[in-house]
Protein backbone atom coordinates (compact mmCIF):
# COMPACT_ATOMS: atom_id res chain seq x y z
CA UNK A 1 0.00 0.00 0.00
CA UNK A 2 1.83 3.19 -0.72
CA UNK A 3 1.15 6.17 0.84
CA UNK A 4 2.63 9.36 0.47
CA UNK A 5 4.71 9.60 3.60
CA UNK A 6 6.39 6.10 2.54
CA UNK A 7 8.56 8.31 0.46
CA UNK A 8 10.37 10.83 2.46
CA UNK A 9 13.93 11.80 2.41
CA UNK A 10 15.55 8.61 3.95
CA UNK A 11 18.40 9.74 6.12
CA UNK A 12 19.12 12.39 8.44
CA UNK A 13 21.61 15.36 6.92
CA UNK A 14 23.72 18.20 7.82
CA UNK A 15 24.74 18.48 11.61
CA UNK A 16 22.53 15.19 12.48
CA UNK A 17 24.12 13.22 9.52
CA UNK A 18 27.79 13.58 11.78
CA UNK A 19 25.36 12.07 14.94
CA UNK A 20 24.37 9.31 12.82
CA UNK A 21 27.69 8.37 11.43
CA UNK A 22 29.27 8.50 14.76
CA UNK A 23 26.86 6.02 16.38
CA UNK A 24 26.94 3.07 13.74
CA UNK A 25 28.68 0.69 16.02
CA UNK A 26 26.56 -1.72 18.19
CA UNK A 27 25.88 -1.06 21.58
CA UNK A 28 23.78 -1.53 24.88
CA UNK A 29 21.26 0.54 23.34
CA UNK A 30 19.94 0.46 20.34
CA UNK A 31 17.77 4.03 18.98
CA UNK A 32 15.15 3.04 16.32
CA UNK A 33 14.89 6.70 15.07
CA UNK A 34 12.92 8.76 12.00
CA UNK A 35 15.19 11.38 11.77
CA UNK A 36 12.63 14.31 10.79
CA UNK A 37 10.57 13.25 13.64
CA UNK A 38 10.30 15.39 16.59
CA UNK A 39 9.29 12.80 19.02
CA UNK A 40 12.31 10.88 18.23
CA UNK A 41 14.25 14.22 19.18
CA UNK A 42 13.57 14.22 22.66
CA UNK A 43 14.84 11.00 23.07
CA UNK A 44 17.80 11.33 20.99
CA UNK A 45 18.42 14.18 22.46
CA UNK A 46 18.60 13.17 25.90
CA UNK A 47 21.01 10.36 25.31
CA UNK A 48 23.50 12.58 23.96
CA UNK A 49 22.66 15.10 27.18
CA UNK A 50 23.54 12.06 29.07
CA UNK A 51 26.64 10.37 26.92
CA UNK A 52 24.94 7.12 26.82
CA UNK A 53 26.23 5.25 23.92
CA UNK A 54 24.00 4.22 21.45
CA UNK A 55 23.42 2.67 17.91
CA UNK A 56 21.25 4.73 15.85
CA UNK A 57 19.37 2.51 13.34
CA UNK A 58 17.16 4.74 10.79
CA UNK A 59 13.60 3.23 10.75
CA UNK A 60 10.74 4.47 8.27
CA UNK A 61 7.62 4.31 10.60
CA UNK A 62 5.53 4.59 7.49
CA UNK A 63 6.84 0.99 6.28
CA UNK A 64 5.51 -1.00 9.43
CA UNK A 65 8.12 -3.19 8.92
CA UNK A 66 7.44 -6.82 10.04
CA UNK A 67 10.81 -6.85 12.43
CA UNK A 68 10.19 -3.61 13.66
CA UNK A 69 6.13 -4.31 14.77
CA UNK A 70 7.82 -6.77 16.88
CA UNK A 71 9.46 -3.54 18.96
CA UNK A 72 6.94 -1.03 18.39
CA UNK A 73 3.20 -2.19 18.12
CA UNK A 74 2.11 0.56 16.46
CA UNK A 75 5.17 0.41 14.19
CA UNK A 76 5.92 3.92 15.91
CA UNK A 77 9.48 5.75 16.56
CA UNK A 78 11.12 6.47 18.70
CA UNK A 79 11.87 2.69 19.81
CA UNK A 80 14.66 1.66 22.35
CA UNK A 81 15.80 -1.31 22.54
CA UNK A 82 18.63 -1.96 25.90
CA UNK A 83 20.00 -5.31 25.51
CA UNK A 84 17.69 -6.54 23.84
CA UNK A 85 14.68 -5.70 25.20
CA UNK A 86 12.03 -2.70 23.78
CA UNK A 87 10.70 -0.12 25.08
CA UNK A 88 8.64 2.54 23.26
CA UNK A 89 6.74 5.98 23.93
CA UNK A 90 9.08 8.71 23.90
CA UNK A 91 8.58 9.87 27.54
CA UNK A 92 8.45 6.49 28.70
CA UNK A 93 11.79 5.81 27.24
CA UNK A 94 13.50 9.08 28.41
CA UNK A 95 12.25 8.22 32.11
CA UNK A 96 13.37 4.88 31.70
CA UNK A 97 16.89 6.46 30.87
CA UNK A 98 16.71 8.40 34.23
CA UNK A 99 16.14 4.60 35.94
CA UNK A 100 18.57 3.26 34.23
CA UNK A 101 21.29 5.34 33.90
CA UNK A 102 22.04 6.69 37.43
CA UNK A 103 25.53 7.62 37.11
CA UNK A 104 24.73 9.81 33.94
CA UNK A 105 23.85 13.39 33.73
CA UNK A 106 19.79 13.59 35.66
CA UNK A 107 17.29 14.74 33.75
CA UNK A 108 14.74 15.08 36.54
CA UNK A 109 15.57 16.89 40.18
CA UNK A 110 16.06 14.52 43.02
CA UNK A 111 13.53 16.04 44.99
CA UNK A 112 10.36 14.12 44.68
CA UNK A 113 8.11 17.09 44.85
CA UNK A 114 10.29 19.26 42.13
CA UNK A 115 9.84 15.88 39.92
CA UNK A 116 6.29 16.02 39.81
CA UNK A 117 6.36 19.60 38.80
CA UNK A 118 8.71 18.38 35.99
CA UNK A 119 6.01 16.06 35.20
CA UNK A 120 3.09 18.20 35.24
CA UNK A 121 4.86 21.18 32.57
CA UNK A 122 5.29 17.32 30.88
CA UNK A 123 1.56 16.54 31.13
CA UNK A 124 0.78 20.50 29.95
CA UNK A 125 2.90 19.59 26.68
CA UNK A 126 1.25 16.44 25.67
CA UNK A 127 -2.44 18.15 26.42
CA UNK A 128 -2.33 21.80 25.37
CA UNK A 129 0.91 22.45 23.28
CA UNK A 130 1.71 19.76 20.57
CA UNK A 131 -2.22 18.88 19.70
CA UNK A 132 -2.60 22.91 19.48
CA UNK A 133 0.60 22.53 17.25
CA UNK A 134 -0.52 19.57 14.78
CA UNK A 135 -3.96 21.77 14.40
CA UNK A 136 -2.48 25.02 13.17
CA UNK A 137 -0.12 22.79 10.89
CA UNK A 138 -3.38 20.93 9.69
CA UNK A 139 -6.03 22.99 9.13
CA UNK A 140 -6.98 24.77 6.26
CA UNK A 141 -9.49 26.90 6.56
CA UNK A 142 -8.32 30.29 8.00
CA UNK A 143 -10.56 30.89 10.50
CA UNK A 144 -9.40 27.12 11.95
CA UNK A 145 -6.24 28.37 11.75
CA UNK A 146 -6.06 31.32 12.84
CA UNK A 147 -7.95 30.02 16.44
CA UNK A 148 -5.44 27.41 17.03
CA UNK A 149 -2.62 30.04 16.27
CA UNK A 150 -4.06 31.74 19.09
CA UNK A 151 -4.34 28.87 21.39
CA UNK A 152 -0.75 28.19 20.84
CA UNK A 153 0.40 31.69 22.33
CA UNK A 154 -2.26 31.45 24.74
CA UNK A 155 -0.38 27.62 25.78
CA UNK A 156 3.23 28.70 25.19
CA UNK A 157 2.65 31.61 27.64
CA UNK A 158 0.94 29.39 30.20
CA UNK A 159 4.37 26.90 30.08
CA UNK A 160 6.25 29.57 30.88
CA UNK A 161 4.66 31.58 33.36
CA UNK A 162 3.86 28.29 35.50
CA UNK A 163 6.92 26.60 34.51
CA UNK A 164 9.49 28.73 33.94
CA UNK A 165 10.83 30.48 37.30
CA UNK A 166 14.07 32.59 36.87
CA UNK A 167 15.14 29.98 34.05
CA UNK A 168 16.87 29.27 31.30
CA UNK A 169 15.12 25.96 31.51
CA UNK A 170 12.41 24.97 33.12
CA UNK A 171 13.48 23.34 35.92
CA UNK A 172 15.90 26.48 36.89
CA UNK A 173 19.40 25.80 36.13
CA UNK A 174 18.94 22.32 35.00
CA UNK A 175 17.87 20.88 31.76
CA UNK A 176 15.51 18.93 32.19
CA UNK A 177 12.67 16.47 30.41
CA UNK A 178 10.57 19.11 30.73
CA UNK A 179 12.49 20.54 28.02
CA UNK A 180 13.04 18.15 26.17
CA UNK A 181 9.55 16.84 25.56
CA UNK A 182 8.83 20.25 23.87
CA UNK A 183 12.12 21.65 22.57
CA UNK A 184 11.61 19.81 18.83
CA UNK A 185 8.32 21.62 18.35
CA UNK A 186 10.50 24.99 18.80
CA UNK A 187 12.53 23.51 16.30
CA UNK A 188 10.08 23.49 13.71
CA UNK A 189 8.26 26.59 14.73
CA UNK A 190 10.03 27.88 11.13
CA UNK A 191 7.38 26.14 9.59
CA UNK A 192 4.26 27.52 10.76
CA UNK A 193 6.16 30.81 10.87
CA UNK A 194 6.44 30.73 6.89
CA UNK A 195 2.81 29.25 6.36
CA UNK A 196 0.58 30.03 9.40
CA UNK A 197 1.92 33.42 10.22
CA UNK A 198 2.85 32.06 13.20
CA UNK A 199 5.15 34.78 15.04
CA UNK A 200 7.09 34.34 18.05
CA UNK A 201 7.10 37.88 18.75
CA UNK A 202 3.12 37.25 20.08
CA UNK A 203 4.44 35.06 23.06
CA UNK A 204 5.57 36.64 26.40
CA UNK A 205 9.38 37.61 26.71
CA UNK A 206 9.86 34.00 28.91
CA UNK A 207 8.79 32.29 26.55
CA UNK A 208 10.54 33.41 23.89
CA UNK A 209 13.98 33.84 25.40
CA UNK A 210 13.28 29.54 27.07
CA UNK A 211 13.14 28.94 23.11
CA UNK A 212 16.07 31.16 22.15
CA UNK A 213 18.22 29.31 24.93
CA UNK A 214 17.65 25.64 24.29
CA UNK A 215 17.56 25.86 20.65
CA UNK A 216 21.07 27.07 21.03
CA UNK A 217 21.67 23.73 23.05
CA UNK A 218 24.57 21.45 21.54
CA UNK A 219 22.07 18.28 21.71
CA UNK A 220 19.51 20.34 20.04
CA UNK A 221 22.14 21.05 16.94
CA UNK A 222 23.22 17.75 16.97
CA UNK A 223 20.11 15.83 16.06
CA UNK A 224 18.55 18.75 13.77
CA UNK A 225 18.97 17.97 10.13
CA UNK A 226 19.06 20.22 7.34
CA UNK A 227 15.71 22.55 6.65
CA UNK A 228 15.04 22.23 3.36
CA UNK A 229 14.49 18.33 3.79
CA UNK A 230 11.71 18.93 6.60
CA UNK A 231 10.18 20.77 4.40
CA UNK A 232 9.07 17.93 2.50
CA UNK A 233 7.14 16.50 4.88
CA UNK A 234 5.75 19.01 6.61
CA UNK A 235 4.53 19.88 3.43
CA UNK A 236 2.10 17.12 3.26
CA UNK A 237 0.83 18.11 6.87
CA UNK A 238 -0.09 21.94 5.68
CA UNK A 239 -2.23 20.34 2.96
CA UNK A 240 -3.47 18.12 5.55
CA UNK A 241 -2.80 14.74 3.36
CA UNK A 242 -0.44 13.80 6.01
CA UNK A 243 -0.98 10.12 7.23
CA UNK A 244 1.32 9.29 10.12
CA UNK A 245 -0.84 8.58 13.24
CA UNK A 246 -0.42 12.37 14.62
CA UNK A 247 -1.57 13.62 11.42
CA UNK A 248 -4.88 10.61 11.68
CA UNK A 249 -5.14 11.59 15.29
CA UNK A 250 -5.46 15.51 14.55
CA UNK A 251 -7.83 15.37 11.91
CA UNK A 252 -10.53 12.92 14.26
CA UNK A 253 -9.60 15.72 16.65
CA UNK A 254 -7.74 13.33 18.98
CA UNK A 255 -5.02 11.71 20.82
CA UNK A 256 -1.76 11.87 19.13
CA UNK A 257 -0.66 8.33 19.86
CA UNK B 1 -23.84 29.82 36.26
CA UNK B 2 -25.42 27.15 37.23
CA UNK B 3 -25.25 23.72 35.64
CA UNK B 4 -26.22 20.29 35.90
CA UNK B 5 -23.19 18.60 37.26
CA UNK B 6 -22.93 21.33 40.16
CA UNK B 7 -26.05 20.22 41.88
CA UNK B 8 -24.53 16.26 42.44
CA UNK B 9 -24.54 14.31 45.25
CA UNK B 10 -22.41 16.22 48.13
CA UNK B 11 -20.42 13.10 49.83
CA UNK B 12 -19.58 9.58 50.06
CA UNK B 13 -21.83 7.15 50.89
CA UNK B 14 -21.40 3.24 52.16
CA UNK B 15 -18.01 2.14 52.59
CA UNK B 16 -15.97 5.10 51.16
CA UNK B 17 -18.05 7.17 53.39
CA UNK B 18 -16.20 5.04 56.47
CA UNK B 19 -13.16 5.75 54.82
CA UNK B 20 -13.38 9.74 54.72
CA UNK B 21 -14.60 9.82 58.15
CA UNK B 22 -11.52 8.00 58.80
CA UNK B 23 -9.42 10.39 57.17
CA UNK B 24 -10.48 13.67 58.37
CA UNK B 25 -7.35 14.57 60.77
CA UNK B 26 -4.74 17.05 59.21
CA UNK B 27 -1.94 15.19 57.95
CA UNK B 28 1.24 16.09 55.88
CA UNK B 29 -1.26 14.95 53.01
CA UNK B 30 -4.13 16.26 52.15
CA UNK B 31 -6.16 14.74 49.34
CA UNK B 32 -8.76 17.08 47.43
CA UNK B 33 -11.13 14.63 45.64
CA UNK B 34 -14.57 14.08 44.44
CA UNK B 35 -16.13 11.17 45.45
CA UNK B 36 -17.20 10.18 42.31
CA UNK B 37 -14.42 10.49 40.38
CA UNK B 38 -12.69 7.38 39.01
CA UNK B 39 -9.40 9.70 38.47
CA UNK B 40 -9.34 10.69 41.98
CA UNK B 41 -10.19 6.87 42.91
CA UNK B 42 -6.53 5.79 41.34
CA UNK B 43 -4.91 8.45 43.62
CA UNK B 44 -7.41 7.41 46.80
CA UNK B 45 -6.20 3.44 46.66
CA UNK B 46 -2.74 4.10 46.14
CA UNK B 47 -2.76 5.90 49.51
CA UNK B 48 -4.67 3.08 51.06
CA UNK B 49 -2.50 0.68 49.52
CA UNK B 50 0.34 2.39 50.88
CA UNK B 51 -0.59 2.94 54.48
CA UNK B 52 0.22 7.06 54.07
CA UNK B 53 -1.69 9.17 56.26
CA UNK B 54 -3.84 11.61 54.77
CA UNK B 55 -6.50 14.18 55.39
CA UNK B 56 -9.67 13.62 52.58
CA UNK B 57 -11.57 16.70 51.79
CA UNK B 58 -14.27 16.60 49.49
CA UNK B 59 -13.93 19.21 46.59
CA UNK B 60 -16.79 19.91 44.14
CA UNK B 61 -14.64 20.46 41.00
CA UNK B 62 -17.56 21.70 39.09
CA UNK B 63 -17.94 24.42 41.69
CA UNK B 64 -14.15 26.07 40.33
CA UNK B 65 -13.94 27.30 43.92
CA UNK B 66 -11.60 30.16 43.79
CA UNK B 67 -8.96 28.90 46.39
CA UNK B 68 -9.31 25.57 45.27
CA UNK B 69 -8.19 26.83 41.63
CA UNK B 70 -4.72 28.13 43.11
CA UNK B 71 -4.01 24.52 44.26
CA UNK B 72 -4.79 23.20 41.16
CA UNK B 73 -5.42 25.19 37.82
CA UNK B 74 -8.62 23.82 36.14
CA UNK B 75 -9.78 22.95 39.67
CA UNK B 76 -9.69 19.12 38.46
CA UNK B 77 -9.50 16.49 41.01
CA UNK B 78 -7.66 14.64 42.62
CA UNK B 79 -4.69 17.41 44.12
CA UNK B 80 -2.72 16.40 46.35
CA UNK B 81 -1.27 18.68 48.99
CA UNK B 82 2.17 17.77 50.60
CA UNK B 83 3.11 19.99 53.33
CA UNK B 84 1.47 23.00 51.53
CA UNK B 85 2.85 22.06 47.85
CA UNK B 86 0.67 21.50 45.72
CA UNK B 87 0.26 18.87 42.65
CA UNK B 88 -2.38 17.58 40.63
CA UNK B 89 -2.95 14.96 37.71
CA UNK B 90 -3.72 11.69 38.84
CA UNK B 91 -0.84 9.97 37.34
CA UNK B 92 1.43 12.17 38.43
CA UNK B 93 0.84 11.86 42.06
CA UNK B 94 1.01 8.48 41.73
CA UNK B 95 3.89 8.53 40.90
CA UNK B 96 5.01 11.47 43.52
CA UNK B 97 3.94 9.08 46.20
CA UNK B 98 6.16 6.30 44.49
CA UNK B 99 9.45 9.09 45.02
CA UNK B 100 8.48 10.63 48.31
CA UNK B 101 7.24 7.58 50.57
CA UNK B 102 9.96 4.98 49.65
CA UNK B 103 9.10 3.18 52.89
CA UNK B 104 5.69 2.27 52.03
CA UNK B 105 4.74 -0.85 49.94
CA UNK B 106 5.97 0.18 46.11
CA UNK B 107 3.54 0.35 43.04
CA UNK B 108 6.46 0.31 40.43
CA UNK B 109 9.05 -2.32 40.25
CA UNK B 110 12.89 -1.43 40.67
CA UNK B 111 14.08 -2.98 37.51
CA UNK B 112 13.88 -0.22 34.81
CA UNK B 113 12.68 -2.14 32.50
CA UNK B 114 9.59 -3.68 33.96
CA UNK B 115 8.92 0.38 35.42
CA UNK B 116 8.69 1.32 31.86
CA UNK B 117 6.81 -1.96 30.76
CA UNK B 118 4.11 -0.64 33.53
CA UNK B 119 4.49 2.77 32.21
CA UNK B 120 3.93 1.68 28.61
CA UNK B 121 0.43 -0.18 30.47
CA UNK B 122 -0.62 3.14 31.83
CA UNK B 123 -0.27 5.04 28.45
CA UNK B 124 -2.26 2.31 27.04
CA UNK B 125 -4.74 2.70 29.20
CA UNK B 126 -4.76 6.55 28.88
CA UNK B 127 -4.42 6.90 24.81
CA UNK B 128 -7.29 3.68 23.77
CA UNK B 129 -9.19 2.56 26.98
CA UNK B 130 -10.47 5.42 29.02
CA UNK B 131 -11.49 7.90 26.16
CA UNK B 132 -13.21 5.10 24.38
CA UNK B 133 -15.25 4.37 27.85
CA UNK B 134 -16.05 7.90 27.98
CA UNK B 135 -17.04 7.39 23.98
CA UNK B 136 -19.57 4.64 24.67
CA UNK B 137 -20.80 6.26 27.44
CA UNK B 138 -21.79 9.58 25.94
CA UNK B 139 -22.71 8.42 22.64
CA UNK B 140 -25.75 9.41 21.39
CA UNK B 141 -26.80 7.37 18.07
CA UNK B 142 -26.90 3.23 18.19
CA UNK B 143 -24.29 3.03 15.53
CA UNK B 144 -21.61 5.15 17.17
CA UNK B 145 -22.27 2.96 20.63
CA UNK B 146 -21.66 0.21 18.99
CA UNK B 147 -18.34 0.74 16.67
CA UNK B 148 -17.36 2.04 20.27
CA UNK B 149 -17.90 -0.90 22.32
CA UNK B 150 -16.35 -3.14 20.00
CA UNK B 151 -13.07 -0.59 20.08
CA UNK B 152 -13.84 -0.92 24.15
CA UNK B 153 -13.81 -5.01 23.61
CA UNK B 154 -10.40 -4.82 21.49
CA UNK B 155 -8.77 -2.26 23.63
CA UNK B 156 -9.31 -4.88 27.00
CA UNK B 157 -8.63 -7.37 25.40
CA UNK B 158 -4.95 -6.26 23.40
CA UNK B 159 -4.04 -4.82 27.25
CA UNK B 160 -4.71 -8.36 28.52
CA UNK B 161 -2.92 -10.11 25.91
CA UNK B 162 0.24 -7.40 26.02
CA UNK B 163 1.05 -6.48 29.90
CA UNK B 164 -1.09 -9.32 31.67
CA UNK B 165 1.07 -12.74 32.34
CA UNK B 166 0.31 -15.06 35.04
CA UNK B 167 -1.25 -12.15 36.82
CA UNK B 168 -3.18 -11.43 39.02
CA UNK B 169 -2.20 -8.49 38.04
CA UNK B 170 -0.23 -6.42 35.84
CA UNK B 171 3.35 -6.68 37.03
CA UNK B 172 2.52 -10.53 37.99
CA UNK B 173 2.00 -10.96 41.91
CA UNK B 174 2.15 -7.44 43.09
CA UNK B 175 -0.30 -4.80 42.11
CA UNK B 176 0.66 -1.53 40.05
CA UNK B 177 0.52 2.17 39.08
CA UNK B 178 -0.83 -0.01 35.62
CA UNK B 179 -3.92 -1.69 38.03
CA UNK B 180 -4.70 1.56 39.55
CA UNK B 181 -4.69 3.68 36.06
CA UNK B 182 -7.84 1.21 35.34
CA UNK B 183 -9.26 -0.06 38.19
CA UNK B 184 -11.88 2.91 38.54
CA UNK B 185 -13.05 2.25 35.39
CA UNK B 186 -13.68 -1.53 35.69
CA UNK B 187 -15.83 -0.03 38.75
CA UNK B 188 -17.85 1.74 36.72
CA UNK B 189 -18.69 -0.69 33.76
CA UNK B 190 -21.78 -1.69 35.21
CA UNK B 191 -23.39 1.60 33.80
CA UNK B 192 -22.55 0.57 30.43
CA UNK B 193 -23.70 -2.87 31.25
CA UNK B 194 -26.90 -1.55 32.26
CA UNK B 195 -27.44 1.94 29.32
CA UNK B 196 -24.94 0.47 26.49
CA UNK B 197 -25.51 -3.48 26.32
CA UNK B 198 -21.45 -3.70 27.35
CA UNK B 199 -21.06 -7.58 28.37
CA UNK B 200 -17.88 -8.56 30.02
CA UNK B 201 -18.29 -12.16 28.46
CA UNK B 202 -17.22 -10.25 24.76
CA UNK B 203 -13.75 -9.87 26.33
CA UNK B 204 -10.87 -12.77 26.94
CA UNK B 205 -10.66 -14.58 29.78
CA UNK B 206 -7.81 -12.69 31.06
CA UNK B 207 -9.14 -9.81 31.14
CA UNK B 208 -11.93 -10.58 33.10
CA UNK B 209 -9.94 -12.92 35.70
CA UNK B 210 -7.94 -9.70 35.99
CA UNK B 211 -10.97 -7.56 36.38
CA UNK B 212 -13.36 -9.59 38.91
CA UNK B 213 -9.84 -9.69 41.21
CA UNK B 214 -9.04 -6.41 41.26
CA UNK B 215 -12.59 -5.11 42.07
CA UNK B 216 -12.09 -7.67 44.93
CA UNK B 217 -9.10 -5.72 46.50
CA UNK B 218 -9.96 -3.78 49.84
CA UNK B 219 -8.70 -0.29 48.31
CA UNK B 220 -10.99 -0.79 45.88
CA UNK B 221 -14.14 -1.07 48.36
CA UNK B 222 -12.97 0.96 50.56
CA UNK B 223 -12.86 3.94 47.81
CA UNK B 224 -16.05 2.84 46.08
CA UNK B 225 -19.58 4.42 47.82
CA UNK B 226 -22.95 3.05 46.83
CA UNK B 227 -23.75 2.36 42.93
CA UNK B 228 -27.40 4.36 43.37
CA UNK B 229 -25.39 7.58 43.61
CA UNK B 230 -23.42 7.46 41.01
CA UNK B 231 -26.19 6.65 38.56
CA UNK B 232 -27.52 10.33 39.05
CA UNK B 233 -23.95 11.68 37.95
CA UNK B 234 -23.46 9.26 35.08
CA UNK B 235 -26.93 9.69 33.84
CA UNK B 236 -25.88 13.34 32.57
CA UNK B 237 -22.93 11.48 30.46
CA UNK B 238 -25.24 8.90 29.28
CA UNK B 239 -28.09 12.13 27.74
CA UNK B 240 -24.20 13.49 26.44
CA UNK B 241 -25.63 16.62 28.90
CA UNK B 242 -22.42 16.39 31.95
CA UNK B 243 -20.12 19.00 31.76
CA UNK B 244 -16.99 18.27 33.11
CA UNK B 245 -13.84 18.61 31.42
CA UNK B 246 -14.01 14.93 30.38
CA UNK B 247 -17.02 15.00 28.66
CA UNK B 248 -16.36 17.99 26.84
CA UNK B 249 -13.32 16.87 25.52
CA UNK B 250 -15.02 13.29 24.49
CA UNK B 251 -17.63 15.49 22.64
CA UNK B 252 -14.60 17.69 21.00
CA UNK B 253 -13.46 14.64 20.08
CA UNK B 254 -10.04 15.58 22.36
CA UNK B 255 -7.76 14.93 24.85
CA UNK B 256 -9.58 14.23 28.14
CA UNK B 257 -8.04 16.27 30.50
Amino acid sequence: MGIPDADIFPNATGNALKTVEAHQNPADVTLYAGWFCPFVQRTWIALEEKGIPYQYKEENPYHKDKEFLKLSPKGLVPALVYKGRPIHESLVINEFLEDAFPDTKPLLPVDPYERAQIRIAIDHVTKSIIPTFFKVLQSQEKDVQQAALKSLYEAFNAFAARFIGDGPFFAGKDLSLADLALIPWIGRLYIIEKNRGFDISNTDAKFQAWAKYVTELESFKKTTSDYVHYEQIYGRYLRNEAQSEAAKATRAGGIIP
